[in-house]
């Protein structure tokens, strides 16, 4: 069943317009007919069932059916605050975060951080990323779509972001601190750029309280270790 | 430190030639030279330091120095056996199982593989999948190469992968059968292509003794769900 996103969805019974871009997908892309059964969420949870009643050349509008249950949501409400990446290398980030259930994703500018910062702070990047992240939740199902905040650093990061953090750091460092918090409300799980977190952002996290916690011996490749990590907690808290 | 495969590895002392591939790397793409130090690893789990005494434009000789150890092995001998994907997406789901520890992958072509019989086949396609795990395994610090099998259907390679099986399912398909065998010292962690088994492929699993589990109520991409399904098994069983 197609799904199509509808930040302010209406009430059942109601008609409602598909963006541009939407519309463009329905119509051009998957080629949607008049009668034809969809299904609309609003990107916070809520989806229902919905039939096309226009589908014109960029212009679509569905009629709002009875509520429809989307893919269960995780028990955890997990933020991700992972270092910009090389390349398009973040995009696979939020996209991967997307799909494990991540609520929001907070790309940090770290001491090691190997993006320009101008480039960083690129108002089409965030654009672009929240374009990633809609994609991936309409492939898995969800009904929320994870919001991307603006890039900042980890110090002006670490004054704010949901607590218990959870920090991924190399093995010899996590040693002796093992002990991951009892399955939390929510979390904030913290990931390094290629070149790992510097000396002083360690002492910075232990500072703010996190718990660091590594994932063996095997070098991880940056844009697949917070997958990795978030699966590992997933599981670890049976929220996968 | 830069290092090179050598599935050939002579004792410490000893002269030995690296291959064109690996060659050319060091000389022209790393530019390294006479007396410089390296790393050689022969694919099998040893790994000794070495240096550079021949430079020239298509030929790289290191002689061989002491013992240095590689990144330690996972401490079961996992196989991946995962359907094929459609594009190149099955070149991931070898990088990142070379990454997360495992032995060996053999690909499969199941009911709903949407991958040609002759295309899956051709031998230059294992070939470049050998690349990729080779590749991967310089990138995480592994002396071990994980091998690549032929392409087989999941019937033929029921018959003969090492037990015990764990499937990843349907989460209405793994509902009672939560329950994981311990660690154990061998293990196969088969995954379906894009559209899942097909209820035959399921029966045949269960038939063969295999435990079946789920990730979750999320659909995760066909190249993710390796890298996610490998992590929470090695997290399981404290072996990441």
């Amino acid at each position: 069943m197609h799904r199509f996103y509808v930040p302010d969805l209406p009430h059942e019974g109601a008609l409602v317009a598909l963006s541009d871009q939407e519309a463009r997908h329905l119509t051009q892309v998957l080629r949607l007919e008049l009668g034809d059964q969809v299904r609309v969420f609003d990107g916070r949870g809520r989806q229902h069932e919905a039939r096309v009643e226009v589908a014109a050349r960029q212009r679509a509008e569905v009629r709002v059916g009875a509520e429809a249950a989307a893919a269960p949501e995780v028990p955890v409400r997990l933020a991700l605050a992972a270092a910009l990446l090389k390349g398009d290398k973040f995009d696979d980030v939020v996209r991967d975060a997307a799909m494990l259930g991540v609520h929001v994703v907070h790309p940090l500018v770290t001491a090691r951080t190997e993006v320009p910062a101008a480039r960083a702070g690129k108002v089409s990047r965030v654009e672009r990323w929240k374009r990633v992240s809609l994609n991936s939740v309409k492939q898995c199902g969800r009904a929320v779509v994870p919001d991307i905040e603006e890039p900042q650093t980890l110090a002006d990061a670490l004054t704010h972001l949901p607590r218990p953090l959870i920090a991924l750091v190399e093995p010899s460092l996590a040693a002796g601190t093992s002990a991951l918090p009892q399955r939390p409300d929510t979390a904030t799980v913290l990931v390094g750029p290629e070149g790992g977190w510097s000396p002083a952002e360690v002492e910075a996290l232990v500072a703010a309280g996190a718990t660091l916690f590594s994932l063996g011996g095997r070098t991880l490749r940056a844009d697949a270790a917070p997958l990795v990590a978030l699966t590992a907690l997933l599981w670890e808290w049976k929220a996968l």
